[in-house]
């Protein structure tokens, strides 16, 4: 990867970069509270819930960048999000957004959650110990920068496992409300 | 520092920092080559080549970053520019470029050297091992935001007596021409 690269700062969008990550409804199916409506629009179809546009220095003391493409829509009540993770190594990551509008959820291993709104200008410091979950509460795409050490590493089997403490639902508009994990029961 | 922060797309500009650097001319009398140019300029004025506004996140792991307001003008034929630094462990930096024209001109302790241009929307990593200075070829004041590990921490001494292996001077535009570094002999 070249060490130059260009940012649309109407659409967030950039010129170049390494690969691009799709993810489908089908690869999120066990992180949806509401596992009826994920088979219910399983039978007719796979929507592409977000894509992710990365940007790789891969070397030590480097930084990387990604842009996420995350689209609108729910399934059941809930809002269309990103899976979610911790970073394996304690990282920070900064993040940029560019169009929509969303909450960032953020969580750490005890369970404290802190939420940021995102708009566009909106930039956002993730702590190094949290989780985060991007979630689009608006009806057009949410497209947003992130920057983070290469090597911060991506550890999502705890969310798959436990999900987030917090679930972002329509409820008369985007409301919080506590994940009582009973989906997560065998 | 709060979490969130809002950047000025137009602009560049943030909505909240933590503090200001101002750097005059008198700041960077043993950065420019022409020192005779600096000392006709300060008997009359000492005028403002750049500021630094920071927003700083200083625990491990964290992310730091900053905007940086570079001045348009020439001292001699040599265009405003910031210090320049190494950074003292092996880290990178994410530039983007919001306002204005310039140069981002790059070396590492070998002496190998790298350019980017700078320009709306331009995204530039910076190598871990190199140093970095911010060079205003434009008439209008050059803005960027820059991020990086907060425990990168910064080496301005070897460019304090150093110099970078070129300069960019105005010959017809902007032109690199190496350092010969006369100025630098005692």
């Amino acid at each position: 990867m070249e060490n130059i690269n260009e940012i649309d700062f109407s659409s967030g969008f950039l010129k170049e970069y390494k690969k691009v990550q799709e993810r489908r409804l089908s690869d999120l199916r066990e992180y949806f509270y509401d596992k009826k409506a994920v088979e219910n629009i399983l039978v007719n179809q796979n929507p592409i819930i977000y894509r992710v546009y990365d940007v790789i220095y891969d070397y030590p003391g480097g930084l990387s960048y990604s842009v996420t493409e995350l689209m609108p829509g729910k399934v059941g009540n809930e809002y269309y999000f990103t899976k979610g993770h911790f970073h394996s190594k304690s990282a920070a990551e900064i993040y940029i957004v560019f169009k929509g509008n969303g909450i960032l959820l953020t969580e750490n291993r005890s369970g404290d959650t802190k939420t940021y709104n995102m708009y566009r200008g909106s930039t956002i410091n993730v702590e190094p110990e949290y989780a985060h979950r991007s979630v689009n509460t608006g009806t057009t795409p949410l497209i947003f920068l992130a920057i983070y050490p290469t090597d911060a590493g991506h550890d999502y089997e705890s969310i798959k496992e436990r999900g987030f403490s917090y679930l972002i639902v329509d409820k008369n508009g985007p409301t919080l409300i506590k994940n009582d994990r009973k989906n997560l029961e065998k």
